[in-house]
């Protein structure tokens, strides 16, 4: 099959790969309807994270189920499924919990951008969509696969709820996502930190009812001018660096909570701060699995619609400029189709 | 008056210091009728924090009401009180999210350790006992100035529920009332860590199911059998070191809370490990008047009985002698009278 590698920080290539097997009878293969760019696609292409020349890359995507493994009961050829990034068996102690991010058996999408991709634990992890959805569905569908679970992990692990104001950094798809989830679990007010217009425009359609342009600590000054001096009750933690992290645990009101989704490069935590403010940190990645039932619903009805944060679209082919455009802040999110 | 003060490290001394003396209509003066060392008053004894030679030391009593000015209408001269270690107007927006310990007008007891103690907003912080209380109560009623709110802030912070597995980490007085805390939440197992035969005890009065007597790496190992590998709902970190809160981070299970309310001392957060696990962490100075209704109430109708962590009881004068007690581990708390 075709699908998009890396070889090193900038270098994209749309390539022949050896085609997934199945070698275990939990694993499946589907066909790629739909993938995309994950922001944390961008820390290898940014040469932040190790980078093994030749391998694939792209976690998130929906598509067409091709062949199961004989242990594998609910999916068979044909069906239409979303592909949680993060595999798991939801059957350990850890998914029993909720936590399918933290299985025992865990394994991720690993060709999202490609024709084809492997399953792990496919059982546990794909979810089906009833008859074959519409083409104008197929994003927002592709959201649920990463972006949207992990914007709502964000919101849930800083505690949103109804009539409460919540505070996202981070503009990127997931911070979006996370302004999206936030107005869905209630929050009165939702002060988004972005300096984009279209972002911003993306906020507002979300739910949005604040956009601060500043950063940094001007950005907390302002939050804090705006909450009258008192912070937020929720930060949603959407990007993982340093400074966003003191930010967002600046701009929580005494005894708030951050939850965090940006996986951390560099972040040290100033635990005394924490300590005295008496505010909470949690978060990680998404449990993708267990909030999909929820999050399809909504989606399918028309409650939301997430796809919203895909502003270009290209053949996969083309996924090289699709990283282009994001690393350049040209696009908000890829959606790739084959 | 006379009150305890410290000079150096190792050095408590109780001597002629000046009479506390009203200075805003918000203040009160209270006539200590017991007092108590606490685990926190360590850290400068042992040189592990700054000291200013002479200063008075203690924050922790309960007494009678001496003398009240004018702004304070709910309390008068007799009253018998509950003194909060942190004091808290109780109106600001921060004291009406229940977190009274990050008041706007935050004040501490500082001479909680002798005859008379001064207290800021005392219309907001003081909370009254009717009547008389028997001497049998008193060392209970004193738990509730710090120790035990305290130790409630830590399983509250953690997420204790009913049903759910926690572990204590910190057999001081703090984490004996996180037991304490816990059982009264409602967790249906829980595990103390410790290696002291009277604290194992007060640990099982309190409600401990089980006690893990290894630390560090091996004591984390043995909760993992205990747990069939899954590890801990909640954990309760009541130490402030570095090897305490990675113990607790360790021993709690994948989307599980650790509650902290060790002042941090030498503490790295490993963020990763914490983004990995999903593992939330919060806690800080407790609010202590914001538990203290449901509190109080539960030591007046005798459903808890925190008093049993004071097992030596000195006259005020001998304060020295208590601080090394509590030093060298020959005490677990030392209750002192005028």
């Amino acid at each position: 099959m075709h699908a998009a590698t890396i070889h090193a920080a900038g270098d994209i290539r749309w390539q022949e790969v050896p085609d997934p097997k199945i070698t275990k009878d939990t694993e499946a293969i589907v066909k790629v309807v739909a993938g995309c760019i994950c922001g944390s696609d961008l820390w290898p292409y940014r040469g932040e994270n190790p980078i093994t020349a030749g391998d694939t890359i792209g976690h998130e995507c929906v598509g067409i189920v091709e062949e199961v493994g004989g242990a594998v009961r609910s999916f068979r050829p044909g069906d239409f499924v979303i592909v949680p990034f993060c595999h798991s068996d939801n059957t350990c102690a850890h998914c029993r919990h909720g936590f399918t991010s933290v299985c025992e058996n865990l394994g991720f999408t690993t060709s999202g951008q490609g024709e084809y991709t492997l399953v792990h634990e496919a059982e546990g992890s794909l979810v089906k969509v009833d008859g074959t959805p519409d083409a104008g569905l197929i994003p927002s569908l592709l959201a649920l696969s990463d972006v949207m679970p992990t914007g709502w992990h964000a919101a849930v692990a800083a505690g949103v709820t109804p009539g409460s104001t919540a505070v996202v950094v981070g503009d990127g798809a997931v911070g979006l996502c996370g302004v999206l989830a936030a107005s869905r679990l209630g929050a009165e007010r939702i002060i988004a930190m972005s300096r984009h217009e279209p972002r911003q425009e993306i906020a507002r359609a979300f739910g949005a009812t604040d956009i601060v342009v500043e950063r940094g600590k001007e950005g907390a000054a302002r939050i804090a001018d705006m909450t009258d001096g008192v912070g937020a009750d929720s930060v949603l933690e959407c990007v993982g660096t340093d400074q966003s992290m003191k930010t967002a645990l600046k701009v929580a009101r005494p005894g708030g909570n951050v939850g965090f989704v940006g996986v951390p490069h560099g972040v040290e935590l100033p635990i005394r701060t924490m300590f005295q403010r008496n505010v909470g940190l949690r978060g990680g990645m998404a449990p993708v699995r267990a909030y999909l039932p929820e999050l399809l619903e909504l989606v399918t009805s028309g409650a939301i619609n997430p796809g919203l944060v895909f502003d270009l679209t290209l053949s996969m082919p083309d996924v090289a400029e699709g990283y282009r455009a994001m690393d350049e802040r040209r696009a908000v999110k890829v959606l790739l189709q084959p």
